[in-house]
């Protein structure tokens, strides 16, 4: 007889990623296709990408012997309020041979889990967006921001790429050369950092070519301002920490001050090695000095180990250790 | 013969204004008609405005004994490199018998030419947008802001109106009762003051309620906060202190730290008696305590005036004493 086995996925804007693995921790298939979120691309496309990325990642096991699945997903309670989406990844599971229940869980809690097997702590997210959210008993509970571009997502790399054109364009008025962040910025936007007779005319263009496309494309600026902390301009520094404050004044609104529980760091601005994870690494050691910081790791192993956790005879703690070593922010 | 005359037109995006003065000050006809921005309206739209305004003031004056013309309107420069626009205009003038030239100045001069005859100074305008310029030999000089809502337009009353909601979204998500001025925006937004027993639907409700509509109608919040601060909220204190700091720092771009003209106040939310204005006049004091705070005036008779002040025989200074009584911040 096979041992039983669990099937965990992190669906993403542009990639759906699956990890199978037995209860026991052995890897026994993955698999990858496209974005795969019905809020984005819609029921039907989403379905076919997880279908795909399932074919993949069970081609060598008996998906019979499937125990539990968990599917990561921003905005997993739309999906759930929504019973069309529901019945796609219903009809998904059943047609790739899965026979046991699934549960669809916010993308928050599976990267808190991927970073950490303790039940109460705290994420803190930041990519395109930004939102903390506390987990207590390995559930979601109070969340801050995540309010979206025009309202909130304060410290994301939308709010970086805001920022960086407003230095510009404040650079622009008061007159003098560009700092290295706004010769970055000129450069990207209008594609070199000449500066017009009349300087208004370049205000304008910045205007005028960020308008022109999507408020959320400014997110493609954030690393500029990176880049030009990285090579030491203080404008960028100073944005950076701007940032930073903003994230752990998030945190703060759902994390008491006594709190000891680790904090998990997520998204693209807070995984790598940037120099807004280390701004936020310090911030939030000088708020919480007892809180491991953990950065969050992989997402499709985390829903798996979710998946498991609960399943009789498995050993939580030893098998997130095996499927997610820690690794300290 | 009759005395000279001139026209002066104040056109705004939802009232195009017209005052007919001799170059002696008297006051001979007034027109009033919709909206007549060439780049909100439409040239067709804008015209048939105009005309009507310009038919009204000039019906008990013989047209022939003008002088000169100016029009006073948001993005002049936009309409001066459009060659329609610039023809429906020309059109319009002959239309009403008018023969002499008239020029086409921004609506920031204008603004300023209310508040005051002195050639140097600057203006600081906080409506739904916000924006500086430095005035020189009553002609615009440098620009700071006014960059849109989603790059600029700091202290704005768009600005003021995200404040708000950021400021209510916070509160919800850091639990606890609303303040003030949170129940107000909760009210405005949802209809009640309610919050629901998961904290976060209410949170997705404001969101929502927001993003459903253009960006631009936060503005319709900012007097919410005014009211908030007027009834003692700290918080809408606060967020009217950064405003003003925000503006504050803007004029400071265009304008040096040892000028002595005068700042002229314009916009709806520093020409009424608002506790922004009290807190803007405050912050330009404490900058700036030499410059003579002012406050714009009638937009239609400072365009009249403009038109005289160049002509032959125009005695600028008493013209503007008779049009324009000043008024201080």
């Amino acid at each position: 007889m096979s041992a039983a086995i669990v099937v965990g996925l992190d669906v993403g804007g542009s990639t759906t990623r699956v990890t199978v693995v037995s209860v026991h921790g052995e890897w026994l298939g993955a698999g990858r296709a496209g974005g795969g979120n019905p809020t984005t691309h819609g029921a039907e496309r989403a379905a076919e990408q997880l279908r795909a990325a399932l074919t993949e990642a069970l081609s060598s096991v008996d998906p019979g012997d499937a125990r539990a699945g968990v599917i990561g997903l921003a905005g997993a309670g739309r999906l759930l309020a929504d019973p069309a989406g529901r019945a796609a990844f219903d009809a998904v599971w059943r047609a790739v041979g899965l026979r046991c229940p699934y549960t669809v869980l916010g993308d928050a809690l599976v990267a808190y889990a991927s970073g950490t097997p303790a039940p109460d702590g705290t994420v803190l997210i930041a990519g395109t967006g930004a939102i903390a959210a506390a987990v207590r008993a390995m559930t979601l509970d109070r969340v801050a921001d995540g309010h979206g571009w025009l309202l909130g997502d304060a410290g994301s790399g939308f709010w970086l790429g805001r920022e960086a054109v407003r230095h510009t364009l404040a650079g622009l008025d008061a007159g003098g050369g560009p700092t290295p962040l706004a010769a970055l910025v000129l450069t990207r936007l209008l594609g070199s950092t000449a500066i017009a007779p009349r300087r208004r005319d370049t205000v304008d263009a910045v205007v005028q070519t960020v308008t022109r496309r999507p408020p959320i494309e400014l997110a493609a600026l954030a690393p500029l301002v990176l880049t030009a902390a990285d090579d030491g301009d203080p404008a960028a520094t100073a944005i950076l920490a701007d940032a930073a404050r903003h994230l752990v004044t998030t945190a703060a609104r759902i994390r008491a001050a006594d709190e000891t529980g680790p904090v998990v760091l997520g998204g693209g601005l807070l995984t790598g090695h940037t120099p807004l994870a280390d701004a936020v690494t310090a911030a939030l050691r000088d708020r919480w000095p007892q809180a491991p910081l953990l950065v969050a790791g992989d997402g499709a192993a985390a829903a798996a180990w979710l998946a498991a956790r609960s399943l009789p005879g498995v050993d939580a703690d030893a098998l997130h250790h095996r499927l997610l070593p820690q690794s300290g922010a």
